[in-house]
């Protein structure tokens, strides 16, 4: 994920920190879920290969401090971190593509857990304008400033073919959203201030592939 | 993406080089769709905001060099690169959980088209046991072992809740596979050798929200 718009803002947390807040959260959902109270920054640590000092340094940016020998109270350090992370406000956005990629995260409920409230589709395909799905209404390209006027959009997500790619994120520009989250390979640019977040599946499986291919050279030797 | 079990393999490609090789795959469809020949290093850079001598770098890795004057010749770099970044091969992966992101990956043809061939599918509910999603039949846990064997199967991907993420790694691993993909914010152990690939969308959620917030604050100064 490359984030190079607010490099330059002294209020933001930084996005290593930003990241391991949620390993944070996932861990201590598992605590909570295994009735545990009380938890220690060394525990943390062990438990997800991080720095103590790092863990304390990261919680202290929530104004959070544990208490000696005692360590956090996990419910309470959970519900911080969901507040603080934004998962608890609801964050409208809009789906451009629905179709294989573009469907398949309108039906992931996860992304709503998180906050992230689709609440339309848009996309070319005739036979999937005017259907829902998972309750999310399909649109037509035609629609998309109305309906970012409308329903008060604020994210873009772009799951279209990487060709249109671009189009799609400054036609969201020119209806208003601040942020773009792109879900394709392409390497969309936007005006200054805009927030872009780029998650790209198919490249990490490149990753993989090499790690692999290179684990099986390895092996045969 | 994390990907420590790898760093001191000197065989290995960097992954900031695997990252960018398929913004260029991405941009090389792009111009072959446009009918586009040729294609310069310079040319590639200004769209992609790539260094140049980077691009040249990068694809040297692969044996392809530019001709002077000419640059590259579209649709036999994105064959190689399509290649060397092994999506034109089958690679056999076993979902774990088929719940609500795990069948939405399911869905994705997305991944078959760069090479990810999900061959069945885990899950714990009964519901869905027995069913099959996009041709994936979904089994129980328990064949886990049995179908990782039967189907050779090299790529285990993760998709079930926080809780269960790491027991699920340590059966894939003692069932055989070769590398896991983890689509929870869980931070999972691997056994040294092991290839894991961390794609959490919902951290990606986190920092988008704090850009978001930090520039609403900013506009209201």
């Amino acid at each position: 994920m490359t984030d190079r718009s607010t490099a330059t803002r002294p209020d933001l947390l930084p996005e290593p920190t930003l990241r391991r807040l949620p390993w944070y959260l996932a861990y201590l959902s598992t605590l909570r879920n295994a009735a545990i109270e009380y938890i220690s920054t060394t525990r943390i640590a062990e438990a997800l290969d991080v720095d103590p000092s790092q863990i304390a340094k990261d919680l202290s940016f929530l104004g959070i401090r544990g208490k000696t020998r005692i360590g956090y109270q996990v419910g309470a350090l959970e519900s911080a971190l969901r507040d603080y992370l934004g998962f608890d406000k609801r964050h409208n956005a809009i789906m451009m593509g629905a179709g294989s990629l573009g469907g398949a995260l309108i039906s992931d409920n996860g992304l709503q857990r998180y906050g992230l409230n689709v609440v339309a589709g848009i996309d070319l395909n005739p036979t999937l304008i005017g259907t829902t799905i998972n309750g999310v209404r399909i649109f037509s390209p035609s629609d998309t400033e109305r309906l970012v006027r409308e329903l008060d959009v604020k994210i873009g997500i772009i799951a279209v073919p990487v060709d249109s790619a671009q189009d799609v994120a400054d036609t969201l520009a020119g209806a208003g959203v601040q942020a773009i989250w792109n879900f394709t390979p392409s390497r969309i640019r936007v005006r200054e201030g805009m927030v872009i977040a780029n998650t790209s599946i198919y490249s990490h499986l490149a990753v993989m592939y090499n790690r692999l291919q290179s684990l099986n050279k390895e092996n045969k030797k």
